[in-house]
């Protein structure tokens, strides 16, 4: 079995890097980069060369140590904490290495490791937690990517796969394409293939043939944020999943650690909803796929309401929607 | 108001083409095929520069001419009947215009012609018993093409569409891109877009989102074949689609001509289910998006349970499932 190590940190912090496997060129090609300086990892951030809010943290909070090292100070440490304004987990990261590190390289390199170790250790938990879900035999879904290429272990909706392969357990995940970027295809294919875990991608739009089959028994996903209430903000089609699986009697999970649960959100109507280029879906690469003067409708994310949701898989086990304010002591 | 003509005879028996706009090209280039040959009809067939059942076969009834014209007699109809062996239509054109022709090329035009002018006919009843569904400012959805560009008509899931905007019904088409081949990117938001209705292309993942939006207050598709039940096989996504329109109290409609209803079907089970190269998912043009060794299952077509189809427009009216059967003498 060989999960990817998404964000690591090589050497010491005089003269070490960060090497992260650039998400962009998966899975045709698996170029590592080696960053040493702060602009570098600002770049690796913007252009999505590292992606997923847990694994921009890890990135974010080893950036800080080149930042540092480089002298650029507590202005070098807002730069990369700006590098992606939505991603919550960055800005936390850096805060955190700020008041950690006194502005010393090696305090905040410790401080990066133990990030990036506590995110490891939520991963693994999760893990364990959902892999109990998983029976011998089983088919499951996921959409988009929440697995070890999203964070700094072995994901989120993907570490409950992960350990129950561990366990001896045999199953196979249908992989959303996840369009228009398709991560579920590029990120999650490419992950669980590598794992050795057996994968069948389709298209978003085949899910429900797929259930109606019959082969599906779980759907796990991520989420990018969860409201006090349960209802759950994560990729663009997780929605449309959770109701066809719904439908067909399928349990819906959401794999999450505690830091997506925001206690500040009442429910699904607080969250913001980013829209995107609408070129994403004008385009193919190089190939123009819709008339130019057609409108296009591009959000980056959905909510899915709590009463979709089977459970909530997290570090501390798995929660039902009405057990989410107590745990966060909202 | 222009809605592309897809399929048109030029000129006399002894000298006329078939002229047929390359699908395959649009959005991007609009390029009209002047086709003299039969070899060339079978070849545009083929590559799928003309597609949609009822197109095939009005080409198909052209390409006789030509084949009639250049002497190849019964085994050059034999061979366009061949092009493509899943569209019904074309056999059924060739044998008609092999019945009435007697070999002799004008009577194969003017019974080409009364094919073609059959499925126009067809297309604008259905066009017209569909558009009472459609109110001013209402949204609508579709999936895939069953326009102009797949019939010798105006279509049939968007006939309903273009006779609301003349009879000056205002409304806003959702259009599923409809991966992997784009139909609904490429074919029904550019024709739609030409014939000045109101277009927004999503991905098939968003359908969820905007029902939940509350966008969507009607959803009308073509179909391949409907079984004596009502159980309909179209584009896959069309499933997944009447499931999350039901979920939102939203009217799936069916709109298809008679000859779609295949009598000999008892019910959705019955009906086969084409699955094509797994190449249309791992690569997005030159781009590879996918991992080789990742299983993929690309199934062409879903199959949509009756008991969520509000009705099929048809040229006949508008028929519930329990109809069908006594409509078709079956």
């Amino acid at each position: 079995m060989a999960i990817p190590k998404t964000v690591q940190w090589q050497g010491d912090a005089t003269s070490g890097v960060v090497c992260i496997i650039d998400q962009t060129l998966l899975p045709a090609q698996r170029v590592f980069l080696r960053l040493s300086d702060t602009s570098q990892v600002i770049d690796a951030i913007q252009r999505l060369a590292v992606r997923g809010a847990p694994a921009i943290g890890v990135a974010g909070a080893y950036g800080c140590v080149l930042a540092l090292r480089q002298g650029l100070g507590q202005a070098g440490l807002e730069s990369i904490a700006r590098a992606r304004p939505t991603a919550v987990n960055l800005r936390w990261a850096v805060d955190r290495i700020a008041r950690a590190s006194g502005g010393d390289p090696a305090r905040a390199l410790s401080e990066a490791k133990a990030i990036h170790a506590e995110d490891e250790a939520s991963c693994a938990a999760i893990g364990h937690h959902g892999a109990g879900l998983i029976a011998d035999g089983m088919g499951l879904l996921t959409h988009c990517n929440a697995g070890a290429l999203a964070t700094g272990g072995m994901g989120t909706a993907l570490a409950p796969m992960y350990v129950a392969q561990q366990q001896g357990r045999k199953f196979r995940v249908f992989a959303d394409e996840t369009r228009p970027l398709l991560q579920g295809a590029r990120l999650t294919a490419f992950e669980l293939h590598e794992a050795g875990i057996e994968i069948t991608l389709i298209a978003d739009n085949m899910a429900a043939t797929v259930m109606q089959r019959g082969w599906v028994q779980l759907v796990i996903t991520g989420a990018d944020r969860i409201a006090r209430n349960g209802d759950a903000a994560n990729k663009i089609g997780t929605y449309g999943v959770a109701l066809i699986a719904k439908a067909h009697g399928v349990p819906f999970y959401i794999a999450a650690p505690r830091s997506t649960f925001d206690p500040a959100c009442a429910n699904g109507a607080a969250i913001p909803i980013e829209e995107r280029n609408g070129r994403e879906l004008r385009w193919l690469g190089a190939t123009q796929t819709a008339p130019e003067g057609a409108a296009v409708f591009n959000p980056a994310f959905d909510v899915t309401p709590a009463g979709l949701i089977a459970g909530y898989i997290t570090e501390d086990g798995i929660k039902q929607a009405g057990q989410i304010a107590a745990w966060l002591g909202a």
